[in-house]
C-alpha cells in the first residue's frame, strides 16, 4: 500500500553533548520516508530542494526505494536548519532556520501521486497541508504533524486542517500550547473534539499516549542510555507508524462487514488493517524506528540498520511492557 | 506477610489549583500502611506523634487494621507540613515544615515487631533507616525511599543504607541528583551498583520505570484526567506494592530449588512471590493505589476505596498497556 508524504528535505547542523555535525541529510520528509522504507517500498515523496542539495542524499533515498518524482530541484539553497541540544535531550534550540527554496514550496502532486490512499502532512504550514488533501482523490487515512509555530501563528488553519485528518500527531507540549490545558490526558479528549479519530501525544523519553473516543494506549520509549542526536525522531515515529500500517493486511471476509453485493462466499478482501491492535503494533514500531534514529546524528544509524534489528527491539519492547 | 513500616505521621495543609486542605491526616508511614492494607492486615507502624494528634486518625488507621504498637505518642506537636502545587502538579512547593515532635524521633522496634521479614524505610534520616534494619532480626525484603535533602546533605551515610537494601523507591529527580547522570536509563544502572537489587523510578504522570541487573520494566500511570491532590502518591504506591506482594504466595516444590534435607516428595512450601512476573503485577498495583489517592485530598479517596475498584483499574492498566 503507497504513502505519500509531504515535507521538508533539509541539511542541518546539529551540536549535541555527543558533538556536531554540519550540512548533514535532514528535514521532516526524509526521516519519515527513510523509516517508512524498512516497511514498504512505495513512498511517495513531495518536497522541494536547491541546487546545493548533494546527490551522493538522492542516491541514498532512492536506494531505499523511495519516489521522488515529487522532489522539486530548484535553482538556490536548500532548507537549513542549525540546533543545539544540551543535556536535556527534550529540547532543541534552534539556532538558525533559513527556509531558502523551502520558502515558496507550494506542494503539487504528480499524477501518479494523486490516487494514493494514505498520507502523512508532516510540519508544514497548515494551509500547504491543506492544499495537499484537496489535491488527493481518495484519502483513506490522513496523519499530521506540527510545531508550536503552526498553534501560534496559524491556529485557526491548523484546526480547519485536522479536521480533515484522521490521526494528528504531536507533542506534550504542542498538546498543551494547542489546547491550553496541562493535564495531557484532558488535552488528548478536547484535541479529539477537534476532528480526528486518534491523538498520538509523543513524550521523548516518556514514550507516547494515544486515545480514540473509545481507546487509550499507552507506550514506554525504548529505554536507551546513550542519545546522540534527537533531531528526526517524531518523523521517524511517524514513518515506521505509516509504514508498517501500510505493510500490513486485514483479510476480512466480506460477509462479515455485511457487504452482501459480494456474493463469493468464504472469500476474503485483502485491506489495511487499521484495528486497534495493529495501531497498536504499529505506535511500538514506530517507537522502536525512533529510538534507532536518535543513536547517531542524521539518518546514519539508519544507514546499517537491518529488519532483523528492528524485529529483535520489538520483542524488547514487548518484554519490558508485559505483566 | 507481616510489614513493617517506618516513617512520619503528621498533619498537613495543602493548596492545589483543586481547593485547599488545613491539618489534614499525613505522613509517609500513614499512606504507605493505608495502601498496604488494601492488601494484607499485617502491617506494623512505627512512627511517632504529638499529644495534638486526633483520636479519630488513630481510629481510622486501626480500621484498617494497622499494628499502632510501635506508634509513640508524645507531649508536643505533630510532624506538620504545609505546600502548594501549581499547575505543574509534579512539584510540590513547601511552605513550611514543622518537624517538632518528629526532630527527635529515634525508632525502637517493638519486640513483636523485631521478626518481621518485610519492612519499608519510608522518607526519613538515612541513619535511622539503617538503625531500623539493625533492630531487625532477619530481613528478606527491605524497601528504602529517600529525598533531595538527604542525597544533598546526607549523601554517604544513605549509599551506606542502600547497600543493604533490595529495593530502592525514588524519583525521577532524585535519582538524577544522585548520580548525577541526566539519562534515567543509565542512572538506574550506576543506582544498582551501589547495592539494590532493584531500582524503581517513579516518574510521577509518566509511570515508572525498574531495573534489576537483568529486567526492566516500564509502567505508565493511569491516564487520569483530574488530579486533586499528588501529595502521598509516592508513600501509596510503595504501600500497594509491598501490600500486594505481601499478600502473594509462590508455592514452590522445594526439590526444584536444591534443597535435599525436605524428604517430602511433591509438597508444596508457601513462600513469599520475588519472582520478576509478580514484583511487575504489585509495581502495577502500586500505580493503582497512586492513581486513587491523588483523586482527593489526604486520604480522602482510600476511605470510600473498594478491593473491586482496585481490581477492575488493575485491568485497565492491562488494557492500555497491551499490544
Amino acid at each position: 500500500m503507497s504513502i505519500l508524504v509531504v515535507g521538508s528535505v533539509a541539511l542541518d547542523s546539529v551540536e549535541t553533548p555527543s558533538g556536531r555535525i554540519e550540512n548533514a541529510l535532514g528535514g521532516s520528509a526524509t526521516y519519515f520516508s527513510v523509516a517508512a522504507s524498512f516497511f514498504t517500498r512505495e513512498i511517495k515523496l513531495v518536497g522541494i530542494v536547491g541546487d546545493d542539495f548533494p546527490q551522493e542524499h538522492i542516491d541514498f533515498l532512492l536506494s531505499r526505494g523511495i519516489d521522488l518524482t515529487g522532489l522539486e530541484r530548484v535553482s538556490g539553497k536548500t532548507f537549513y536548519w542549525s540546533g543545539r541540544y544540551g543535556d536535556n535531550l527534550n529540547v532543541a534550540e534552534t539556532l538558525s532556520t533559513e527556509l531558502n527554496v523551502f520558502e515558496e514550496f507550494a506542494p503539487k502532486l504528480p499524477e501518479s501521486y494523486r490516487n494514493v490512499k494514505r498520507v502523512f502532512l508532516a510540519n508544514i504550514n497548515p494551509e500547504l497541508q491543506m492544499d495537499v488533501l484537496r489535491q488527493m482523490k481518495d484519502v483513506e487515512l490522513a496523519v499530521c504533524d506540527t510545531m508550536n509555530l503552526w498553534i501560534s501563528e496559524r491556529k485557526a488553519k491548523l484546526l480547519e486542517t485536522i479536521k480533515h485528518v484522521d490521526v494528528f500527531v504531536l507533542n506534550d507540549a504542542e498538546a498543551r500550547q494547542l489546547t491550553g490545558e496541562s493535564n495531557l490526558n484532558k488535552a488528548a479528549k478536547m484535541v479529539l473534539n477537534y476532528g480526528p479519530s486518534r491523538v498520538i501525544i509523543k513524550k521523548g523519553e516518556h514514550g507516547s499516549v494515544t486515545f480514540s473516543k473509545t481507546s487509550c494506549f499507552s507506550s514506554p520509549a525504548y529505554p536507551l542510555e546513550n542519545i546522540v542526536d534527537p533531531t528526526g525522531a517524531g518523523d521517524t515515529f511517524a514513518g515506521g507508524f505509516l509504514g508498517y500500517l501500510a505493510s500490513t493486511q486485514a483479510f476480512e471476509n466480506p460477509r462479515v462487514r455485511g457487504d452482501q453485493s459480494k456474493k463469493v462466499l468464504g472469500a476474503s478482501a485483502p485491506r489495511g488493517d487499521l484495528s486497534e491492535s495493529n495501531v497498536r503494533k504499529a505506535i511500538v514500531y514506530g517507537t522502536v524506528l525512533a529510538s534507532f534514529n536518535v543513536e547517531d546524528f542524521s539518518l546514519n544509524r539508519q544507514r546499517s540498520l537491518t529488519r532483523a534489528e528492528i524485529e529483535s527491539r520489538f520483542a524488547e519492547m514487548r518484554a519490558i511492557t508485559e505483566f
